[in-house]
């Protein structure tokens, strides 16, 4: 029989749930809870994400990571604002029009380089000044590592926050897959978000069956998330089962070791295909993503043999994509079909 | 040691996971599917709805019933629009502003007798025209069973869908308890429904861990519900652990045997205490919950005991509530309670 | 020939403008000036409401009521947050949905007494917590004269806004007719208005082409206003014209002048109508509002003489309004009208 | 004494009212008119409308261009919908938030040249197909003339239409200043706006003293804008004030002679300083608006002889507009002015 769930390199969102986050789901599958995360459960998974950072933070769970990024924003909300991302923003490429429907306001698009947001870029658009005209920036949003698989450094990262916070911004940052950042950084999670006001810290893509924190390590400013989580359709009633799997997914930092070897199966997998006739690499391999230019007649048959999205089908860009349980077989594989379908071409 | 998940009455949201639906999370955990419901557990668990009501329906899998609610009812968004609905609707009572920002419409309550929407009061409400100064009428929210635990015969949802389908408004039934309902009158769900052109019906409460599904039982409304899912942020990535949970719910008709377990629990509750001095029976008794008044001074000493939330405090009404996992030895022991405590007043 | 434009008694909106008012819209007719009301007609007429409240207040114009009121109580918005109303509020009543698309807000309509907002029914609101479940009152609104024509005296409303802020609710006043208000109470506008954040002021209603202030009595919370104002699509770019008309109304106390006429007319049509058979004053008259209660059969050929709206159908109660332009002979007439068509009844 | 209201060159909307039409303002200011536009005025404004263009449109008025746009666009409002725009579109730069608060739905620049879009850009946009996950494209709006002060040929606004058309998308034009183009063209409003969905026809830029008209070119889409104007806020009561502005711009042609006489004046303007030394002319000379770049050490100098708007600071062009009631000695002076600062620069 056909397996029906071959693992591939589509996205780490394709893969299952981690072992042991799965069983801390059973472990609390027991009794009765309060719902809405007055429970015992939630309260302990609190707690470990201010041991996370080392200090009281203000952590929330919600379902997906369009929510997690949306409500996090609602912190710097102004009827006539604006929040400030980069041109390939997962906020504003891949979340539909949840941004201006949840906030009512408007997403303003970034100039990248490597998918890091250009520092000139976000000076240019702060200088933009047309008083009630136009919309005013109140935010900017970063996502490390990138939508194209690259890490900001620390002092990348300063360079945008001091400027957003010179101008008066708050400043955000969409962890969907920050355990691959952290390890790649070899960095303290605490010091590397450093004036980062609120944290879309990602649960899905790191291991998790489903469920997002939103981490305001600047507290006050979530002082009333609670009631944006509730009219923005993401309090969940049985929340131990959420806040379970952040507590299993920070235990021994299993995030970070999800995400260290998520980025040791691309670069082993880069290392597999980069030199394969045809193929080159598309932007520097830091984190557990792949992108690769191929002659378009490739794309679809080696997609035939183990399915991948397209990142940007006008230049024939790809997206490989290893996840907590990428193994190194499936690399052998996948770098054997593509060498084929280079090779027949 | 103190238990600290015992079981209650006050909620069926503070129940765990029934046994079946954990085996049917575990059961798809292994390998890579695709994200967003496109996995063929997501379609298993579609056409399980399909069979439900024995003809092609539109389902779709969101996190939760507020988002179940509110994006139902966006088939029949109008920017001027009302959706009249109970007094008591959840909708309305427990559901924040997310009616208002998700639809951005105006919720219109009805009178109700013993929960549900008194024909007289939607007639009248039908009749206010008033040009564009007011806000439009364009559909009708159910709760089945309602919100204070009654149960709507065929004949009375009848009268309510002819009055809303003459004046050309939808029809949404609220179903996150919907097992109940059916196991009260021991209908059949699609004769239970006809004339209802879209359903949530509800997973958490019915035994799942998370999740409820958007049911078009008029599929061509739903056509872009799609999209409407994902600029409302609620389309999970891991769909097939969303999706195996409903078709474990739908298997032998677990959420009915569920329903039934619970109105059973309830009813053997209000044998147990009906009688008991100073309390009286507050609506009757039709599905899974027994909603009680009682001398106030009694409340805080029994919610000591065993917690369960008050319905109405200014009137000394509260609401107790089984869940597919109450066992009579609960009820004996709460009954015991109960006496107790009243006779103690 | 049929004069196409007869004086009635349907609304003062109805009326056209005062000729003191139209004269100042040709006095600035000349030149250019600068536009979004960075022109010195709107510097003026900014100062005349800080001389009317004897101290700086925050003055902005807008093109109509429903404008005023929403934007005003933009001041206290929450994603989450309701707006308490009585039940007659005119925007509640005759403003669609404006307040929930433009606030994101909910309104919660108050009991009242002779369209006055009852304190009980404040107070019961403002005690119904509910968490994160319900929506949050943020603010509470009254209309004065209220919208059936009766007037709070200042205890009345300290009772109101006591409560409001003793719960941290923001108070907004919908002044649509504060000028018959203030004549009506021989007020002063500072006093009656103490403890009022913000103050939608009529313009149209009190004789002018077209155009309301908002007045943050509370400057502080009308930091951000000119923003709203144009996000909320509200920003005339020849502001002069507006502003021109408000220089006028404020002039001599226009505005009261012109209340005290029309409260004058009414009482003159209260006084020709009360002993008429069949009819009874429905609501005390207070301002320039006469509301009567007519058999039912006598509305329409009263109507076909000279128009007027119905209020309650089912009660068969009508608004007869007088305007600054009312005449003693209008009165005269109409009264005659109305005689007739009750004797023929 | 200085003159407060000098004529200048910052924007059309810094003339003041037409003759004509303040005319029309005092010819209706007798007697009482029902609201909201149940008027007779309102009846022969729309009139007018009908026979421009030949036919039955559907139209109304509303207070402002911001207004006249995003309402006008409501029409192909979608949730997860996006509106195509030029990059230098007024909906764009000049309206806040207002898409995005009103609609709901995101606005997706395209390239331009010459400040008119690329058919090149609209041909990939369209093309972007991302499914549920980005916004999708529900119409394209296009200005003429142009922001830039270029005007559209019939045949580039069918090389658009028809590649909007051929997807499914809704075609919207704002005209503020659509009098310009038809004059620059010499051409027949009807045939210039083939295939146009809906229409913002300009008052205020086009001599009038406030006031948009939005006309359904396909009246089966507006078939509800009554509601949306109301809840849009965009809903005047003395509504004949209003249209009788439209009856007097109308008229005659009125709005295309003031149009013809701004090009008459922009085109005088451009010939007394193209040759200017330091000055260059940054698009071409189309309509009432003439884009020249300065050295920016002059612009100040000149601003404070006679006011005008940057237009690009980093590249120092500025913008210099004309109005109906520009003069040939308006231009004379001015160009002076500008000579001499250059010179002395």
């Amino acid at each position: 029989m056909h397996d029906p769930f071959p693992r591939g390199f589509a996205s780490d969102n394709a893969a299952g749930v981690h072992p042991a986050v799965m069983a801390a789901i059973q472990a609390v599958n027991h009794g009765h809870a309060l719902a809405y995360g007055e429970d015992p459960v939630t309260a302990r998974a609190r707690a470990a994400f201010d041991r996370l950072f080392r200090r009281p933070v203000a952590t929330h769970f919600v379902f997906n990571g369009t929510a997690a990024n949306n409500l996090a924003l609602m912190a710097f909300a102004k009827p006539h604002g604006a929040v400030l991302c980069s041109e390939v923003a997962h906020v504003l490429v891949d979340e539909s029009t949840a941004p201006e429907r949840t906030l009512g306001m408007r997403l303003k698009p970034l100039r990248t380089v490597d998918g890091k947001i250009d520092p000139g870029a976000l000076e240019a658009a702060l200088g933009q000044g047309h008083g009630v005209h136009g919309a005013l920036p109140v935010a900017l949003t970063l996502t490390q590592p990138t939508e194209v698989g690259t890490v900001y450094t620390r002092a990348e990262l300063q360079v945008l926050i001091d400027l957003a916070k010179a101008n008066g911004l708050g400043v955000h940052v969409d962890g969907a897959r920050l355990g691959c950042a952290v390890a790649a950084l070899e960095a303290d999670p605490a010091e590397l978000l450093a004036g980062v006001d609120v944290l879309s810290f990602g649960g899905t893509k790191q291991g998790m069956l489903l469920g997002e924190a939103v981490v305001f390590l600047n507290p006050a400013l979530g002082a009333e998330f609670p009631y944006w989580q509730k009219c923005g359709m993401q309090l969940a009633s049985k929340m131990r089962f959420v806040a379970a799997q952040f507590e299993a997914l920070l235990a021994g930092d299993l995030w970070i070791a999800n995400g260290r070897h998520a980025n040791d199966m691309a670069a082993r997998l880069e290392a597999a295909v980069k030199d394969l006739p045809g193929l080159s690499v598309a932007y520097p391999r830091q984190a557990n993503a792949v992108f690769v230019k191929l002659p378009k007649a490739v794309i679809a048959p080696l997609q035939a043999e183990t399915f991948f999205w397209p990142w940007d089908e006008a230049e024939g860009i790809v997206r490989w994509m290893c996840a907590f349980d990428t193994e190194p077989s499936d690399i052998e594989t996948f770098a054997a079909q593509a060498e084929a379908c280079l090779i027949r071409s």
